[in-house]
């Protein structure tokens, strides 16, 4: 269970995107976030005395004893934090929850095989909500786990599974857009109903793909999107078959983008997962249409589907996040996704040039505000500015002193006396795992945290600061 | 430190490569194991009753109180095990230590240039053996907790520093071929000094490559190989700007390979990195000389090297390891190695066909088997066979249970009740990570272990089985 936000002052070290290239540092600052988990102050230049902080909660008309305060301290840092209008916390734009126990078992299959072996026969025994429950539970903690704040989630077309897959997410506190899978023109109402305000949890219309649906089922969609604004998810272009097999069904299509065009479905609210061999055409379609790409690299190479030209997506203009697509990708970190998506933009440019290449803080960008623009959500859930709400993670590395042992805890990012406070990011990002993934809030909600994490909080009593 | 062998008897379940194709694995089973390290029984279809152990003790003359009984509880297993002429452990055939501290920073450059930006200045800063010991001693711990038993190491060029090396992974108990960077013609009598029979430490001849070295140096080392018989390792067609050079500068051979061939550096002892370039000419000529390849795939898709045909070599009877090559890759880990390796396959195989990728079990046994047939010592070293040596990681997967919150420590291998027994080495190669490494032993000696592993611990009172 989340734990429900209480008045809090941030402080420490926050690093973020700025810009697709650039990473911005924030040191000795103090960001205020209320019981609605919104920022109400963020302080430059603070210094952590306590009659500072007793300035700041004056000012706040805070009483001293309703507020924890949380710090980063030495070889820590809260992740994602920026100062302008994009959302905070770490994204997974695509990710199947039903498939989450095949995690790592794929063999020498490609998609269309794949489905058939491995991913049909597990979404199936879901109907046993005993079994789904156990998935869905530890799929989410495992999610929150890896700093996961926003899932995008398919589900499976059992109505009462995926009913528990929006319970499970609005108990554990993860911010979750879920639609059930292949789902006819009716819209699911619980999921719908459990959270009015959509403030967790949102429902998505989630037609598999074109090859799994028929066009009856997909204009019957396409209208209920038209009706209701529910955001639309589906996948496009994974693989050359599954183009291949798109083009013969559809011939009155000119090409795969243009079946959900025709259909409705490409609109802004769109998220479309894979879009590995789109022509240039089909690009240009999408752009049109604002429609958004969901890049699942694990995924891409495990099952040999093909290499996602991200870099020419984003100089098209196409907004790209990143999805971690399990189980055709074994990894539900979106910090692992990151990390391919820049190893996977090397593969394209080997074959392409080195424009290709993808930059650490590109998919850092990706992962991040990349993600939220996908939901659309940028304005709305903004990031670490006055009014916005804090979607964040305390990220902590060890230090290596010489002669100590390491521990397992520590987690294998590896930092040295005398390194540069810049490489810090880059260790992170290629060596990092859950384990430096120390506390995980969504909406002021502490929905995560590591047996020693209490260690950064105190509260405060009428002049002196103690521990919790 | 590591701690000294103690006659053992290991029960339980053992996973390994029987062949390149098939994992074996054996369940109710007890391997004896000396305290000299050496494998002395291995029986079937144990049973864990204490009077089947009192018979196995008396059969093989030991006294109860001298044994300690290590055990694979349920969801885990001992790997690598296996019963031919292939050596145990995990093998590293392609590590720089010096660069260890590098891991994760590469940003955009690709080989020639990230070695004089990042490397060469890194490298040199090991002239200070302050430093150079928190760098070696870090690497290799966290080398052991990942299991790697074994590591083919580069240094540097600073004799002190590479003997600092040697003596850490002497005292640490890992298994390591150590060379000395660039070296001219002289060995380096310390590290073939401090551990006389060889039983952990070996030199190996270090020419980095043909562009740092001159034809004169080459063919003196190629002489001391002659006059010695020390292996050597050097690089070979990591890029294509390298392969161009080399051919510039060597306009008398006919291609890279040739090159090695030419100064007598291209033998059955010598280990080769990268071959990501090579022509079916060169791959003629090392077949022809029995020399091996260490495929470091993570290190070829960060600096975009290029994609190594892998599946093109072992068909052509090559006999191939992996490799970290820290801090080209920026993983220390062999598992993860492996599973980059199988990745990388499939873009190969994106460009080429089917045949290219490999499977789980393949890039398993290139783990296991295939740097041992790297360093030479499958028949020495054996396995778990009468008379081999123990080298070997106890791995430890976590059981999901309903509403159960996971914990940092289990890692992030989730198995599900219902799951078939065989899908858990696949779960293991590609979630797994040094938490589900409880224990690491290298000839007997237990080098590395979790906190919790001494509950697998047992030694025998006279009648009863008592925890230590």
């Amino acid at each position: 269970m989340s734990e429900p936000a209480r008045k809090s002052i941030f402080i420490g070290t926050f690093i973020f995107c700025r810009d697709l290239n650039t990473l911005e540092r924030l040191k000795d600052t103090a960001i205020c976030v209320n019981d609605q988990g919104v920022i109400v102050a963020i302080e430059r230049k603070f210094k952590q005395e306590a009659q500072f902080t007793q300035i700041l909660l004056s000012r706040l008309g805070w009483i001293d004893s309703e507020v924890v305060i949380c710090r980063s301290n030495e070889g820590q840092f809260f992740f994602p934090g920026f100062k302008d209008l994009m959302k905070g916390g770490i994204v997974d734009t695509h990710i199947h929850a039903p498939q989450f126990s095949n995690s790592g078992i794929f063999g020498q299959t490609t998609l269309l095989d794949w489905l058939n072996k491995y991913t049909f026969p597990t979404e199936g025994s879901m109907e046993d909500l005993s079994k789904a429950r156990q998935v869905y539970t530890r799929c989410i903690q495992r999610t929150l786990s890896h700093g996961t704040t926003t899932a995008v989630y398919f589900a499976t077309r059992h109505v009462d599974a995926s009913n528990l897959l929006a319970d499970i997410c609005l108990a554990k506190g993860q911010r979750a857009f879920i639609g059930r899978c292949c789902m006819d023109s009716k819209l699911n109402p619980h999921i719908g109903a459990i959270d009015p305000e959509n403030k967790l949890i949102t429902p998505i219309i989630t037609p598999r793909f074109a090859l799994s649906c028929t066009s009856h089922a997909m204009h019957a969609l396409g209208l209920l999107q038209k009706e209701t604004g529910i955001p639309v998810q589906t996948h496009i272009s994974e693989t050359k078959a599954e183009v291949n097999l798109v083009r013969e069904l559809f011939p009155q299509c000119a090409n795969y983008a243009d079946v959900y065009d025709q259909h409705g479905l490409l609109g802004e609210k769109t998220i479309l997962a894979h879009a590995v061999h789109l022509t240039e055409e089909e690009c240009d379609l999408i752009k049109l249409r604002r429609s958004k790409i969901s890049h699942c690299p694990i995924s891409n190479s495990a099952l040999a589907s093909g290499q996602a030209r991200v870099k020419w997506l984003l100089e098209k203009g196409i907004d790209v996040g990143l999805g971690s697509d399990v189980s055709g990708g074994y990894s539900t970190s979106i910090l692992e996704t990151a990390r391919h998506a820049l190893l996977v933009s090397r593969h394209v440019a080997m074959h392409a040039n080195d424009e290709a290449k993808l930059s650490a803080e590109e998919v850092l960008y990706l992962a991040t505000r990349g993600g939220a623009k996908l939901v659309g959500m940028e304005k709305e859930l903004g990031a670490f500015e006055m009014g916005m709400i804090w979607d964040a993670q305390l990220i902590g590395l060890s230090a290596c002193r010489d002669e100590t042992s390491l521990t397992e805890d520590d987690g294998l990012v590896d930092i040295f006396s005398w390194e540069e406070d810049g490489n810090q990011i880059y260790k992170w990002l290629f060596n990092g795992d859950d384990r430096n993934s120390l506390a995980v809030w969504v909406q002021g909600n502490l929905v995560h945290q590591k047996r020693n994490f209490r260690g950064n909080l105190t509260s405060i009593g009428s002049k002196l600061q103690v521990h919790m």
